[in-house]
Protein backbone atom coordinates (compact mmCIF):
# COMPACT_ATOMS: atom_id res chain seq x y z
CA UNK A 1 0.00 0.00 0.00
CA UNK A 2 1.27 3.63 -0.78
CA UNK A 3 1.54 6.30 1.87
CA UNK A 4 2.02 9.58 2.11
CA UNK A 5 5.29 10.50 4.43
CA UNK A 6 4.38 12.12 7.81
CA UNK A 7 6.18 12.97 10.82
CA UNK A 8 9.92 12.29 11.13
CA UNK A 9 11.18 11.39 15.12
CA UNK A 10 14.58 10.55 16.00
CA UNK A 11 14.78 10.12 20.04
CA UNK A 12 16.62 8.09 22.69
CA UNK A 13 13.81 6.34 25.13
CA UNK A 14 14.22 6.58 28.67
CA UNK A 15 16.58 4.15 30.75
CA UNK A 16 14.48 1.53 32.07
CA UNK A 17 11.58 1.63 29.97
CA UNK A 18 10.63 -1.43 28.64
CA UNK A 19 11.35 -0.96 24.49
CA UNK A 20 8.07 -2.56 22.98
CA UNK A 21 6.04 -0.77 25.56
CA UNK A 22 7.50 2.42 24.83
CA UNK A 23 6.82 2.46 20.98
CA UNK A 24 3.56 1.63 21.56
CA UNK A 25 2.98 4.28 24.07
CA UNK A 26 4.69 6.65 22.01
CA UNK A 27 2.28 5.92 19.58
CA UNK A 28 -1.17 5.68 21.07
CA UNK A 29 0.76 9.80 22.68
CA UNK A 30 1.27 11.11 19.90
CA UNK A 31 -1.68 9.79 17.03
CA UNK A 32 1.01 7.49 15.44
CA UNK A 33 -1.02 4.64 13.36
CA UNK A 34 1.40 3.81 10.55
CA UNK A 35 4.94 4.08 10.60
CA UNK A 36 8.63 2.56 9.88
CA UNK A 37 10.59 1.80 12.85
CA UNK A 38 14.40 1.31 13.12
CA UNK A 39 16.70 2.13 15.79
CA UNK A 40 20.09 0.93 17.71
CA UNK A 41 21.49 0.59 21.24
CA UNK A 42 21.60 -1.82 24.17
CA UNK A 43 19.28 -3.18 25.92
CA UNK A 44 18.92 -5.42 29.43
CA UNK A 45 17.84 -9.28 29.04
CA UNK A 46 15.84 -9.34 26.24
CA UNK A 47 13.02 -12.18 25.50
CA UNK A 48 12.60 -12.98 21.65
CA UNK A 49 10.42 -15.20 19.75
CA UNK A 50 10.67 -17.72 17.24
CA UNK A 51 7.35 -18.38 15.36
CA UNK A 52 7.09 -22.19 14.47
CA UNK A 53 4.73 -23.15 11.49
CA UNK A 54 4.10 -26.56 13.23
CA UNK A 55 3.44 -25.52 16.30
CA UNK A 56 1.66 -22.16 15.31
CA UNK A 57 2.86 -20.40 18.24
CA UNK A 58 6.11 -18.25 19.40
CA UNK A 59 8.94 -19.76 21.31
CA UNK A 60 10.25 -17.70 24.02
CA UNK A 61 13.82 -17.36 23.96
CA UNK A 62 15.67 -15.70 27.06
CA UNK A 63 18.60 -14.10 26.79
CA UNK A 64 20.53 -12.93 30.07
CA UNK A 65 22.69 -9.62 30.30
CA UNK A 66 23.33 -6.55 28.86
CA UNK A 67 23.25 -6.95 24.71
CA UNK A 68 24.25 -4.72 21.71
CA UNK A 69 21.08 -4.00 20.29
CA UNK A 70 22.02 -4.25 16.63
CA UNK A 71 19.26 -3.61 15.19
CA UNK A 72 15.73 -3.05 15.51
CA UNK A 73 13.67 -3.12 12.75
CA UNK A 74 9.75 -3.28 12.36
CA UNK A 75 6.88 -1.47 11.98
CA UNK A 76 3.63 0.11 13.58
CA UNK A 77 0.12 -0.59 12.25
CA UNK A 78 -3.32 -0.72 13.70
CA UNK A 79 -4.51 -4.25 15.55
CA UNK A 80 -7.71 -4.07 17.40
CA UNK A 81 -8.12 -0.35 16.85
CA UNK A 82 -4.94 0.60 18.28
CA UNK A 83 -1.48 1.20 17.25
CA UNK A 84 0.53 -1.68 17.04
CA UNK A 85 4.08 -2.13 17.25
CA UNK A 86 5.73 -5.66 15.21
CA UNK A 87 9.80 -5.33 15.98
CA UNK A 88 12.28 -7.65 15.03
CA UNK A 89 15.82 -7.31 16.55
CA UNK A 90 19.16 -8.64 16.87
CA UNK A 91 21.58 -8.21 19.65
CA UNK A 92 25.12 -9.09 20.02
CA UNK A 93 27.04 -10.40 23.72
CA UNK A 94 30.69 -9.81 24.67
CA UNK A 95 32.31 -11.82 22.19
CA UNK A 96 30.21 -10.19 19.31
CA UNK A 97 28.39 -13.19 18.78
CA UNK A 98 25.02 -11.95 17.40
CA UNK A 99 21.38 -13.21 18.37
CA UNK A 100 17.96 -12.27 18.01
CA UNK A 101 14.00 -12.65 16.83
CA UNK A 102 10.66 -10.98 17.46
CA UNK A 103 10.93 -9.04 20.09
CA UNK A 104 8.56 -9.89 22.92
CA UNK A 105 10.18 -7.94 26.18
CA UNK A 106 13.47 -5.91 26.83
CA UNK A 107 14.72 -3.51 29.27
CA UNK A 108 16.50 -0.48 27.60
CA UNK A 109 19.59 0.35 28.60
CA UNK A 110 20.16 2.91 25.54
CA UNK A 111 17.83 3.16 22.67
CA UNK A 112 18.31 5.45 19.90
CA UNK A 113 15.04 5.31 17.52
CA UNK A 114 13.79 6.83 14.23
CA UNK A 115 10.69 7.06 13.31
CA UNK A 116 8.51 7.74 10.05
CA UNK A 117 5.17 8.42 10.22
CA UNK A 118 3.11 7.10 7.21
CA UNK A 119 0.06 8.27 6.23
CA UNK A 120 -2.89 6.84 4.12
CA UNK A 121 -5.77 4.27 4.41
CA UNK A 122 -5.45 2.38 7.80
CA UNK A 123 -3.06 -0.72 7.62
CA UNK A 124 -4.67 -3.35 9.45
CA UNK A 125 -4.16 -6.56 11.09
CA UNK A 126 -6.41 -9.51 11.36
CA UNK A 127 -5.72 -12.92 12.33
CA UNK A 128 -4.82 -15.19 10.32
CA UNK A 129 -6.20 -18.39 12.06
CA UNK A 130 -2.46 -19.37 13.11
CA UNK A 131 -2.03 -16.67 16.09
CA UNK A 132 -0.62 -14.37 13.62
CA UNK A 133 -2.24 -10.92 13.03
CA UNK A 134 -1.25 -9.76 9.56
CA UNK A 135 -2.16 -7.36 6.87
CA UNK A 136 -3.38 -8.54 3.65
CA UNK A 137 -1.14 -9.31 0.79
CA UNK A 138 -0.59 -6.67 -1.57
CA UNK A 139 -0.39 -9.01 -4.84
CA UNK A 140 2.21 -8.35 -7.93
CA UNK B 1 24.39 10.80 -5.17
CA UNK B 2 21.40 12.96 -4.04
CA UNK B 3 17.85 11.95 -4.54
CA UNK B 4 14.32 13.37 -4.14
CA UNK B 5 11.92 11.04 -1.77
CA UNK B 6 9.24 9.34 -4.01
CA UNK B 7 6.73 7.31 -3.18
CA UNK B 8 6.34 5.27 0.02
CA UNK B 9 5.11 2.14 0.02
CA UNK B 10 4.43 -0.42 3.52
CA UNK B 11 3.09 -3.67 2.71
CA UNK B 12 2.76 -7.49 2.89
CA UNK B 13 4.34 -9.79 0.68
CA UNK B 14 2.31 -12.77 -0.24
CA UNK B 15 3.02 -16.06 1.39
CA UNK B 16 5.10 -18.26 -0.97
CA UNK B 17 6.34 -15.92 -3.06
CA UNK B 18 10.27 -15.87 -3.47
CA UNK B 19 11.35 -12.56 -1.50
CA UNK B 20 13.94 -11.19 -3.91
CA UNK B 21 11.98 -12.03 -7.15
CA UNK B 22 8.94 -10.37 -5.55
CA UNK B 23 11.16 -7.03 -4.56
CA UNK B 24 12.27 -7.18 -8.63
CA UNK B 25 8.62 -7.29 -9.60
CA UNK B 26 7.37 -4.82 -7.51
CA UNK B 27 9.50 -2.24 -8.95
CA UNK B 28 8.88 -3.29 -12.18
CA UNK B 29 5.21 -3.36 -11.71
CA UNK B 30 5.68 0.06 -10.38
CA UNK B 31 8.40 1.85 -12.54
CA UNK B 32 10.46 2.05 -9.60
CA UNK B 33 14.36 2.61 -10.54
CA UNK B 34 16.01 3.22 -7.50
CA UNK B 35 14.70 2.57 -3.69
CA UNK B 36 15.80 2.02 -0.10
CA UNK B 37 14.46 -1.42 0.74
CA UNK B 38 13.63 -2.40 4.75
CA UNK B 39 11.61 -5.41 6.44
CA UNK B 40 11.12 -8.00 8.57
CA UNK B 41 9.17 -11.02 8.70
CA UNK B 42 10.10 -14.94 8.35
CA UNK B 43 11.51 -17.02 5.50
CA UNK B 44 11.65 -20.68 4.06
CA UNK B 45 14.63 -22.13 3.37
CA UNK B 46 16.24 -18.81 2.18
CA UNK B 47 19.80 -18.77 0.52
CA UNK B 48 22.74 -16.57 1.01
CA UNK B 49 25.62 -15.42 -0.30
CA UNK B 50 29.32 -14.90 1.30
CA UNK B 51 31.49 -12.99 -1.99
CA UNK B 52 34.69 -14.15 -1.28
CA UNK B 53 37.67 -11.37 -2.48
CA UNK B 54 39.91 -14.26 -3.36
CA UNK B 55 37.40 -16.59 -5.75
CA UNK B 56 35.46 -13.28 -7.13
CA UNK B 57 32.43 -15.10 -6.35
CA UNK B 58 29.64 -15.78 -4.14
CA UNK B 59 29.79 -18.82 -1.75
CA UNK B 60 26.27 -20.05 -1.51
CA UNK B 61 24.87 -20.91 2.52
CA UNK B 62 21.73 -22.68 2.07
CA UNK B 63 19.72 -22.41 5.09
CA UNK B 64 16.98 -25.57 6.24
CA UNK B 65 13.82 -24.53 7.67
CA UNK B 66 11.97 -21.32 8.67
CA UNK B 67 14.12 -18.62 10.20
CA UNK B 68 13.31 -15.68 11.90
CA UNK B 69 13.34 -12.76 9.05
CA UNK B 70 15.01 -9.81 11.64
CA UNK B 71 16.10 -7.86 9.01
CA UNK B 72 16.49 -7.24 5.11
CA UNK B 73 17.86 -4.22 3.87
CA UNK B 74 19.23 -2.90 1.20
CA UNK B 75 18.02 -0.66 -1.93
CA UNK B 76 16.91 -0.76 -5.49
CA UNK B 77 19.04 0.55 -8.80
CA UNK B 78 19.27 -0.04 -12.31
CA UNK B 79 21.56 -2.75 -14.19
CA UNK B 80 21.41 -3.73 -17.52
CA UNK B 81 18.59 -0.83 -18.02
CA UNK B 82 16.13 -2.73 -15.14
CA UNK B 83 15.79 -2.60 -11.98
CA UNK B 84 17.93 -4.57 -10.03
CA UNK B 85 17.39 -5.34 -6.05
CA UNK B 86 20.54 -5.72 -3.75
CA UNK B 87 19.69 -7.35 -0.29
CA UNK B 88 20.96 -8.37 2.58
CA UNK B 89 19.89 -10.57 5.28
CA UNK B 90 19.80 -11.73 9.04
CA UNK B 91 18.12 -14.73 9.68
CA UNK B 92 17.63 -16.05 13.41
CA UNK B 93 16.64 -20.38 13.95
CA UNK B 94 14.73 -21.41 17.01
CA UNK B 95 17.77 -21.03 19.43
CA UNK B 96 17.58 -17.54 18.80
CA UNK B 97 21.56 -18.44 16.69
CA UNK B 98 21.37 -15.48 13.67
CA UNK B 99 22.78 -16.48 9.93
CA UNK B 100 23.02 -13.92 7.37
CA UNK B 101 24.35 -13.25 3.57
CA UNK B 102 23.66 -11.72 0.51
CA UNK B 103 20.01 -12.79 -0.07
CA UNK B 104 19.65 -15.15 -3.14
CA UNK B 105 16.61 -16.75 -2.67
CA UNK B 106 14.20 -17.49 0.19
CA UNK B 107 10.02 -18.46 0.27
CA UNK B 108 8.25 -16.21 2.24
CA UNK B 109 6.41 -17.42 4.88
CA UNK B 110 5.65 -13.57 5.81
CA UNK B 111 7.61 -10.32 4.75
CA UNK B 112 6.91 -6.66 5.96
CA UNK B 113 8.38 -4.76 3.63
CA UNK B 114 8.91 -0.58 3.67
CA UNK B 115 9.93 0.92 0.09
CA UNK B 116 11.14 4.11 -0.41
CA UNK B 117 11.51 5.59 -3.84
CA UNK B 118 14.15 7.88 -4.64
CA UNK B 119 13.89 10.28 -7.75
CA UNK B 120 16.62 11.50 -9.86
CA UNK B 121 19.66 10.63 -11.69
CA UNK B 122 19.63 6.75 -12.65
CA UNK B 123 22.40 4.90 -10.01
CA UNK B 124 23.57 2.36 -12.74
CA UNK B 125 25.44 -0.91 -11.53
CA UNK B 126 28.55 -1.75 -13.85
CA UNK B 127 30.53 -4.83 -13.67
CA UNK B 128 33.75 -4.42 -12.07
CA UNK B 129 35.49 -7.13 -13.04
CA UNK B 130 35.22 -9.15 -10.33
CA UNK B 131 31.73 -10.56 -10.85
CA UNK B 132 30.36 -7.43 -8.61
CA UNK B 133 28.03 -4.91 -10.29
CA UNK B 134 28.54 -2.08 -8.20
CA UNK B 135 27.44 1.93 -8.29
CA UNK B 136 30.33 4.55 -9.28
CA UNK B 137 32.06 5.74 -5.91
CA UNK B 138 30.91 8.88 -4.40
CA UNK B 139 34.35 10.44 -2.95
CA UNK B 140 34.51 12.74 -0.39
CA UNK C 1 12.29 14.69 18.99
CA UNK C 2 10.33 15.77 15.29
CA UNK C 3 12.48 16.86 12.70
CA UNK C 4 11.39 17.81 9.09
CA UNK C 5 13.23 15.63 6.24
CA UNK C 6 16.38 17.11 4.86
CA UNK C 7 18.11 15.69 1.89
CA UNK C 8 18.45 12.31 0.91
CA UNK C 9 21.54 10.46 -0.46
CA UNK C 10 21.81 6.71 -2.20
CA UNK C 11 26.00 6.28 -2.41
CA UNK C 12 29.08 3.95 -2.64
CA UNK C 13 31.83 4.71 -0.16
CA UNK C 14 34.76 4.36 -2.46
CA UNK C 15 36.82 0.87 -1.59
CA UNK C 16 39.90 1.23 0.77
CA UNK C 17 37.85 4.50 3.23
CA UNK C 18 37.68 3.49 6.70
CA UNK C 19 33.71 2.95 7.07
CA UNK C 20 32.98 5.58 10.57
CA UNK C 21 35.54 7.77 9.16
CA UNK C 22 33.82 8.62 6.03
CA UNK C 23 30.36 8.92 7.36
CA UNK C 24 31.73 11.81 9.83
CA UNK C 25 33.50 12.89 6.59
CA UNK C 26 30.46 13.41 4.47
CA UNK C 27 28.67 14.87 7.36
CA UNK C 28 30.99 17.07 7.81
CA UNK C 29 31.10 18.22 3.88
CA UNK C 30 27.86 18.30 3.03
CA UNK C 31 26.85 20.64 6.40
CA UNK C 32 24.76 17.21 8.06
CA UNK C 33 24.25 17.58 11.53
CA UNK C 34 21.40 15.13 12.20
CA UNK C 35 20.67 11.96 10.07
CA UNK C 36 19.56 8.50 10.08
CA UNK C 37 22.32 6.24 8.20
CA UNK C 38 21.75 2.85 6.68
CA UNK C 39 23.39 0.71 4.27
CA UNK C 40 24.68 -2.89 3.30
CA UNK C 41 28.49 -4.03 2.07
CA UNK C 42 31.48 -5.86 2.63
CA UNK C 43 34.10 -4.83 5.36
CA UNK C 44 37.75 -5.91 6.15
CA UNK C 45 39.31 -6.95 9.48
CA UNK C 46 36.29 -4.93 11.11
CA UNK C 47 36.65 -3.76 14.75
CA UNK C 48 33.34 -3.65 17.04
CA UNK C 49 33.00 -2.76 20.37
CA UNK C 50 30.86 -4.08 23.51
CA UNK C 51 29.78 -1.82 26.12
CA UNK C 52 29.70 -3.17 29.43
CA UNK C 53 27.79 -1.84 32.28
CA UNK C 54 30.28 -2.86 34.66
CA UNK C 55 33.54 -1.81 33.46
CA UNK C 56 31.90 1.22 31.70
CA UNK C 57 33.96 1.01 28.60
CA UNK C 58 33.75 -1.02 25.60
CA UNK C 59 35.34 -3.90 24.67
CA UNK C 60 36.95 -4.33 21.61
CA UNK C 61 36.74 -7.21 19.08
CA UNK C 62 38.70 -7.67 16.59
CA UNK C 63 37.19 -9.84 13.71
CA UNK C 64 40.14 -10.97 11.30
CA UNK C 65 39.18 -11.36 6.98
CA UNK C 66 36.27 -10.13 4.79
CA UNK C 67 32.84 -10.23 6.02
CA UNK C 68 29.55 -9.15 4.43
CA UNK C 69 28.39 -6.13 5.97
CA UNK C 70 24.43 -7.15 6.36
CA UNK C 71 23.32 -4.16 8.48
CA UNK C 72 24.56 -1.03 9.20
CA UNK C 73 21.98 1.50 11.32
CA UNK C 74 22.24 4.04 13.06
CA UNK C 75 22.66 8.39 13.39
CA UNK C 76 24.06 11.67 12.79
CA UNK C 77 24.22 13.83 15.83
CA UNK C 78 26.61 16.17 17.14
CA UNK C 79 28.34 16.14 19.87
CA UNK C 80 31.41 18.67 20.86
CA UNK C 81 30.07 20.93 18.15
CA UNK C 82 30.84 19.03 15.31
CA UNK C 83 28.62 16.43 13.45
CA UNK C 84 29.15 12.92 15.13
CA UNK C 85 28.19 8.78 13.79
CA UNK C 86 27.09 6.08 15.66
CA UNK C 87 26.56 3.32 14.15
CA UNK C 88 26.21 -0.68 14.53
CA UNK C 89 26.83 -3.63 12.46
CA UNK C 90 26.75 -6.75 11.57
CA UNK C 91 28.46 -9.31 9.65
CA UNK C 92 28.63 -12.46 8.29
CA UNK C 93 31.72 -14.74 7.51
CA UNK C 94 31.89 -17.48 5.08
CA UNK C 95 29.77 -19.93 6.59
CA UNK C 96 26.77 -17.78 7.07
CA UNK C 97 27.69 -16.94 11.07
CA UNK C 98 26.76 -13.58 11.99
CA UNK C 99 28.82 -11.32 14.48
CA UNK C 100 28.21 -8.06 15.66
CA UNK C 101 28.79 -4.83 17.54
CA UNK C 102 29.43 -1.06 17.64
CA UNK C 103 31.00 0.12 14.98
CA UNK C 104 34.73 1.22 16.09
CA UNK C 105 36.54 0.42 12.63
CA UNK C 106 36.11 -1.15 9.28
CA UNK C 107 37.61 -1.13 5.83
CA UNK C 108 35.74 -0.35 2.90
CA UNK C 109 35.40 -3.25 0.58
CA UNK C 110 32.11 -2.23 -0.67
CA UNK C 111 29.50 -0.04 1.12
CA UNK C 112 26.13 1.46 0.08
CA UNK C 113 24.75 3.77 2.26
CA UNK C 114 21.24 5.53 2.25
CA UNK C 115 21.47 8.55 4.35
CA UNK C 116 18.70 10.48 5.45
CA UNK C 117 18.94 14.19 6.83
CA UNK C 118 16.37 15.50 9.40
CA UNK C 119 16.40 19.29 10.15
CA UNK C 120 15.33 20.99 13.00
CA UNK C 121 16.65 21.40 16.87
CA UNK C 122 20.26 20.30 17.12
CA UNK C 123 20.09 16.75 19.02
CA UNK C 124 23.29 17.06 20.54
CA UNK C 125 25.37 14.14 22.81
CA UNK C 126 26.59 14.77 26.27
CA UNK C 127 28.94 13.04 28.41
CA UNK C 128 26.48 10.96 30.88
CA UNK C 129 29.50 10.02 33.27
CA UNK C 130 29.61 6.26 32.06
CA UNK C 131 32.10 7.28 28.98
CA UNK C 132 28.41 6.75 27.49
CA UNK C 133 27.54 10.49 25.36
CA UNK C 134 23.87 10.90 24.80
CA UNK C 135 21.48 12.78 23.84
CA UNK C 136 18.68 13.84 26.54
CA UNK C 137 15.89 11.21 27.46
CA UNK C 138 12.27 11.91 25.27
CA UNK C 139 9.92 10.90 28.31
CA UNK C 140 6.59 9.70 27.38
Amino acid sequence: MEFKPGRAFLLRVPEGEDLLGFVKGFAEKNGITTAMVSGIGSLRNPVVGYYSEETRNYKKIELAGTFELLTLLGNISVKDGKPFAHLHVTLGNASGDVFGGHLIKGEVFVAELYIRELLGEPLVRKERGNNLSLWDEEPL
